[in-house]
């Protein structure tokens, strides 16, 4: 399972300070939503410039123009974008098919689509070429009372997609996340607001790699 | 009905070159969802500054991290803020209560409600105490074989909630849009893909002034 370190920060220098730090432990830079709106394209050209042997995630969470926003982010140095799996299908496409051109990848990130739909939907997903989805609860969805990962998890069981999680993952519960068949964890505030995010981002590599 | 003009152009030089002819006939500014991911607030920033008495709208499309992501936009100089009506509750929520902070707005986009939902989603999101919604048919949606503007405007008719209408409207079809009860007529490529977009934004307003 790889480690995605997601960059929910408010300024490409925060998060080139973080990146300073936590670089030699995680294996995917995610440049998170809200920073892509703050900075604009810009930041995805920073990262990629200091840490070009990194595969960087960029969660667009595109809803329409899925061609035109996948390739601004490719053509900014993103190895890889999210799309969000409620888009209608034609924007899922149009991701898809400028991915494949310019030899990237699409994650489709299941945000928003109730539980009992999942698995209908990543079938779906396959049908338009998606390889890669993303089991996510929001910040604002984990921040409910009653929120639970293991719930999570068990919505989507039994699906034979590739997969990440997404869901306030941490040292503690990265486990369950491995035994689920998880492709990648991504983990955010599990370590940027760690008190110390080098250690707990390398704890978490080691953690991962003894799970292996 | 007020004309709102959606700027998904590719960088804020263009977005100005076209509002230095344009704006004198458009009520409300938009920068589009692809613009905000290309440039960043600073897109805002710098349209509030050069055209600080128009209504400027950010086209965030928030899927999560609903507080947040408003907040930012309202602190750069936007009066309003899109938030996606397939959005878990809460993200709504936090938006509507950044907007009712800091004196500004949401709107709601319907974008990816399916449209038999729609009006059972409005009446979900009146609860959540949000006051207008945006009728939309993406750009990946319009350019569907068989997409009519009509049967998207049948899809929430009845309903009480204000509303502004974004899918393809030209100078031959804002006339269904007013008839239809909308607040707001949202036009993108009808102005910016015209031969004279300053002709084509007079005549949009002119024509709305005559309905009125």
């Amino acid at each position: 399972m790889k480690l995605q370190v997601a960059l929910d920060l408010l300024s490409t220098r925060d998060a080139k300070n973080l990146l300073n730090d936590i670089a030699p432990w995680v294996d995917i830079i995610e440049v998170g939503t809200p920073l892509v709106k703050i900075e604009g394209l810009s930041v995805l050209r920073e990262i990629k410039a200091s840490w070009p042997d990194k595969f960087l995630f960029a969660d667009l969470k595109t809803m329409d123009a899925g061609a035109l926003e996948a390739e601004l982010a490719f053509d900014a140095g993103a190895d890889a974008v999210s799309v969000l799996a409620v888009a209608a299908d034609q924007t899922i496409a149009g991701a898809v098919n400028a991915a494949a051109k310019k030899g990237k990848s699409v994650v489709v990130d299941l945000i928003g689509v109730p539980p009992k739909q999942r698995l209908a939907r990543i079938v779906e997903l396959q049908k338009l070429g998606v390889e890669t989805v993303e089991l996510h609860a929001g910040l604002d969805e984990q921040a409910q009372e009653g929120y639970s990962l293991p719930a999570l998890l068990a919505t989507i069981e039994g699906t034979d997609v590739k997969f990440a999680v997404a869901g306030g993952i941490t040292l503690d519960t990265v486990d369950i996340v491995a035994a689920s068949g998880a492709e990648t964890a991504v983990v955010g505030g599990g370590i940027y607001n760690a008190k110390d995010p080098a250690a707990a981002a390398k704890s978490l590599k080691e953690k991962i790699l003894q799970l292996a």
